[in-house]
């Protein structure tokens, strides 16, 4: 059993929570690996530098020097950070762009038209990523000795460019590759696949029948009753593509998401989203 | 055979010279590792902020907020632009601090008295190394699979604090290390040391007889020749640290200490430093 948890800017930019949160995940058992977010330290580092972010539809316009400061935040100072946080505890984390190791390979977005604005955007450094960008190999590898990988949102293209990318996106191409990976012997005679659960800790304790009602956490999604939250509004706005691209998840390969607290991680509370197929 | 190369700040941050370096290290054959300085951008970055770099001694003195800068410049941008640049020259680098997989614990320096002020100094986030502060067993394990450890100037103490260090500490620490550090294999019937050499890239050609004529390159320098330039005051100022440095590497199982320019990594150019015993 392989565990792959994103945490959010939230949880980054939130000393204790992030203290708390790091306590839990390094107590954690088994193959685990951390995808965290970047949080507001980025935008605030462009602002001091008289720098002005630029946000098209939640996601940063990205040239080369904006990429030389998130490239500084996330995998500078936050990554560390964590790591050194995680080692103190006694988890034997490794921090990690895509760069190193080659551990993945994003493609760089070429500009797309944004229906709310009406044009061509090109967001410059920002890559896409999906399960074919991901060395589950060497990542495997890693966790085979006990090392727990921790990413962050900065990829490569393997030309020598950095590219700024979707943390959400990384953790679940993170999660669909080492679910699909098989872990062949020296001798290759056995070869096994292990399940792999994607766990996303945000700021909420699940999704909630009532956003106003912290208490009303639905426990667990199926691909049918999402349809049916969407249908009747109780599933809107960004829990959408969130659920959308965890159910996607679940299809290639993933055991299950769970949508949690992150001060939860090793409690029961959150939803968990399944197939409905019991296996 | 082991190689270490450390470059300067002054290869980081010359974009021309720093690219025919990658090119040139990622084309070096067998086990290597690089250990890199930062230049002067964190100093910029520092000023940019509103804040006013404090050096005593040429060592920057490093409050929580100066801590942030040189962790986001050293560790973020320089380490992951480096580490992207070798993956685009087919070398399969990983960029590291000496927090991922607990590769280096440094010791946080207590304040000392420096006698050119006359006083106490606390230099903050300051950390020492030597050989014994190396995990030297998962630098080889990343050796052995034929990835391409590079180091930066931050390490970690163990306790969840990152610390600044010197790099050229970092670079003969490491190679120490690695010169000392027996391959087991699985079953613990072989055990060997493999060679390690030492190789110090900066922007003259070696250690020059006259400072004034690069062309005036010392080739070799064994320890009784370098006790007689420095009775002669050829080797003056900072190359006398940098020298009794590398002896104390070979003292320390390290074959031996290269002094060269960054452009002639490749090239029989520069100062050999050997104790002058045939082995």
């Amino acid at each position: 059993m392989i565990k792959v948890v994103k945490i959010g800017g939230n949880v980054v930019d939130n000393p204790e929570l992030l203290k708390e949160f790091v306590k839990d995940f390094a107590a954690m058992p088994g193959k685990k690996i951390l995808v965290h977010g970047g949080g507001v330290m980025a935008s605030q580092m462009q602002k001091a530098m008289g720098m002005t972010p630029v946000m098209v539809e939640g996601r940063r316009v990205t040239d080369e020097q904006t990429l030389k400061v998130v490239t500084m935040v996330y995998a500078g100072w936050c990554n560390k950070h964590i790591t050194a946080l995680l080692q103190a505890e006694g988890c034997n984390a490794i921090g990690l762009t895509g760069a190193d190791g080659n551990a993945i390979v994003a493609q760089k977005r070429p500009p797309v038209h944004v229906e709310s604005l009406g044009k061509e955007v090109d967001y410059g450094f920002v890559g896409d990523v999906d399960a074919g960008s991901v060395n589950a190999s060497f990542i495997y590898s890693l966790l085979e000795r006990g090392i727990v990988p921790v990413f962050n949102a900065i990829n490569h293209d393997g030309e020598g460019n950095l590219l700024n990318t979707n943390a959400d996106t990384i953790a679940s191409s993170v999660a669909v590759a080492m679910a699909n990976y098989r872990d062949r012997s020296p001798r290759e005679v056995c070869c096994r696949c292990e399940e792999c659960t994607l766990i996303y800790c945000f700021e909420k304790d699940g999704v909630l029948y009532d956003k106003d009602d912290e208490s009303s956490v639905i426990p667990e999604i199926t691909r049918e009753e999402f349809a049916k939250l969407k249908a009747d509004g109780i599933v809107a706005d960004g829990m959408i593509p969130k659920l959308s691209n965890s159910f996607k998840a679940i299809d290639n390969g993933v055991e299950k998401v769970v949508i949690k607290h992150a001060r939860n991680l090793l409690k029961d509370i959150g939803t968990v989203l399944t197939t409905g197929i019991v296996r």
